[in-house]
């Protein structure tokens, strides 16, 4: 390589004109600590028109990001198009397969394809590096890849999606309803085109799904990873957790055994003194568990211009300055591929039963429980206006296969109106 | 290099017992992530006979580290033996003139000879790494010197030694003396041979400035950098601290602006509930900020045989991999060598003076507050059994030199017994 490195930016927006503003403000910086001069020779998006308040004139512009993706001109090709397949993955092809970098923010194409794109980065001999596709600024990629990498990790965890976290948390700091603040946050543009997407926990399971795979030097599975997003959380289920003392967060979980690898994305309780129950708004915070390091925690803005844009401009220093290790930090053919199991961790749960308001109802439910050998710790029936009985379960520590074995069984007297929302108490 | 990377360990203290627990325990993962098998050649210490928990017939032994350095069979020497200067720089000296790359967790003696040990190894094309010399487990100098790498490092903060840590908490915690609590520690096996440079804050100091260094493109300055050990913080001080709703802590801050580099290691009160404040004993925390990621937060073990071996066998598979980058993130010979300043950010500070108990000594203390223009935010007067009248106080924001000017006049009227005690309030 010469002493610059040529990038082609495909996709203009938040993120790639934040990375278009730290190339043209800290270019010396970048120039002192890769050895290299950063030079962007050409973007591409839909418009070229729009401003995007970058100055763009000092680049070639391309209609078509799948020709940016092959110009000769060009080392590395940044992919900030965004989506799972479409344009974004076949630019990505195309550059890979013309012998080009590849540095991309795209969680939803390396969730679903990231391991025949890794088997086709390697065999290429080109790098194909995504810091800015979990958790934004915060070096996670990193810390599993090459920091951690001497540990034998047992666990990741993490908070990840910065839309869902806004939900949660304003709905606790206002006492509005999940309807109206995911009005509110729609209205910010908060909210992905499909928002399911972002409240359905999927965007945050792609992350999870790419942490998972460098971790434990397993093939990315998404299939695998079970997801239930907030939409069920009302605002009683916030002030009961609140009141008992937690908080209710979108949290990831990832372990393997022998068994195979376990992966959830599903709101739980955790204690509101916990670092976890800090965060605000938009900050993400990844817990990494191996055997030498014990715990590491990393916190930082999850989404944004700048610190996404941080992330892509590392990857591309790493590039400059020679670093290619394999995709997934092994190479992607020694990859395993493990069966999805369900852990039989035992966990504290949190059950909201919208009761038909009978004599003899709750008799039932308890039963239920008792029958799957579970004891209650704590419930509560809260007074109500309506027909429905809302009560409030917690469980002592059980499995949860013997709390759906117990739900099932409510469901099948008819006592409750609608099904339970189930959340797990993590005493993290 | 060959399929396999062959290391000499010199030092066999609880960090190179932990290396060698990880590279016998880990291999495959180790082999797999770095593409090369990873084999321990040579180990150097003290004494041949002593037990360390490990099997070391595998390997040879030498009763010199230097004559580790500089055998011909090993590509890494692992400096662990410690010291700023005797064998430890000799047998780094001569690993580096030996074209062997060196990874070291030794923060003395890179913050006193750190920019001509860097400008050899680069001259010599060989990696000086130093992951383990700063807050152990936690990826901080990978952050810096890779991750962060597009930014402008605008601030670094943290809570770096884990004996202050846990001797200010137990202090809190117990409600015993200083002096009570430093024992316990000693007797724990927590304090270096010389324990000031824990509770003197200088081995948080040596860390703060490596620190410094990558972040601002400067020379390593640890003379430049002002330090204050936790030595004169009374249990009153921890008592009226948390119940001003705060937690002492020895805090890192590294900022730099055109008139120069600040660097001070000082015991601060933090906001209970801030993240630093909730750190407990051994547990280190780093906060970076910079212009384009905003604020990043890195929590973990800050010592121990586990977490300061993960780090040491990060800096191994780096080079594995063939990573080589300049020691502190740009060209050795490229760092800037500024001049130290205080800063002029305005802070509050509590301030416990031993007054004299005579009339009219509170009144010439306020005076010479409101000489400096300085505001009292909060007073407070203990009831007391001996003639000395310790009294709190807390200004608003002011700058520190003119507090200091306050304080000496407070010095001149003879109204305090001894030097008053002075800690800033930080509101991160």
């Amino acid at each position: 390589m010469s002493d610059t490195i040529k990038i082609g930016i495909a996709g203009l927006g938040t993120v790639g004109a934040g990375l278009i503003k730290i190339i043209q403000k800290n270019s010396k910086i970048l120039a002192a600590r890769s050895g290299k001069s950063i030079e962007i020779i050409a973007v591409s998006a839909l418009s070229k028109s729009k401003d995007r308040g970058v100055d763009l004139s000092a680049y070639e512009w391309e209609n078509d990001p799948i020709n940016l993706a092959k110009r000769d001109d060009i080392d590395v090709f940044v992919e900030l198009i965004g989506g799972e397949d479409g344009s974004a993955k076949q630019a990505t092809e195309a550059a890979i397969k013309h012998g080009k970098h590849v540095v991309t923010a795209n969680k939803a194409m390396l969730a679903m394809y990231g391991q025949e794109l890794a088997i086709s980065a390697e065999s290429n001999n080109v790098n194909l590096r995504f810091e800015a596709a979990v958790a934004g600024g915060i070096p996670v990629i990193k810390a599993l890849t090459e920091s951690l990498a001497g540990n034998n990790i047992t666990r990741i965890m993490g908070v990840m999606n910065g839309t869902c976290n806004y939900i949660l948390t304003r709905m606790e700091d206002t006492g509005l309803p999940y309807e109206e603040i995911f009005e509110e946050a729609n209205q910010l543009g908060f909210l992905e085109a499909d928002p399911n997407l972002d409240v359905g926990g999927i965007d945050a399971a792609h992350k999870l799904v790419l942490l998972s795979s460098i971790a434990y030097g397993t093939q990315v599975d998404f299939e695998g990873a079970v997801l239930e997003g907030i939409g069920r959380i009302s605002i009683e289920d916030i002030r009961a957790a609140s009141e008992m003392g937690y908080r209710i967060k979108l949290l990831g979980v990832s372990t393997i055994n022998k068994l195979g690898l376990s992966q959830t994305m599903r709101p739980c309780l955790v204690p509101a003194s916990s670092p976890l129950a800090q965060l605000d708004g938009g900050t993400n915070m990844i817990i990494i568990e191996g055997d030498a390091v014990g715990q590491i925690v990393l916190r930082g803005a999850g989404a944004g211009e700048g610190p996404t844009a941080s992330a892509v401009i590392a990857d591309i220093l790493d590039i400059a300055r020679g670093i290619n290790i394999p995709v997934f930090g092994q190479p992607a053919n020694s990859l395993k591929k493990v069966p999805s199991i369900n852990t039989t961790v035992e966990n504290s749960f949190y059950l909201r039963l919208n009761l038909k308001d009978e004599a003899g109802i709750l008799a039932k439910v308890s039963a239920a429980l008792a029958n799957a050998g579970i004891s209650i710790d704590r419930i509560r029936q809260e007074v109500h206006e309506t027909d429905a009985a809302p009560v409030i379960i917690v469980t002592h520590p059980t499995e949860r296969d013997l709390l759906n074995k117990a739900i099932a069984e409510i469901e099948a007297t008819s006592a409750a109106i609608d099904p339970p929302v189930v959340l797990r108490i993590e005493t993290v």
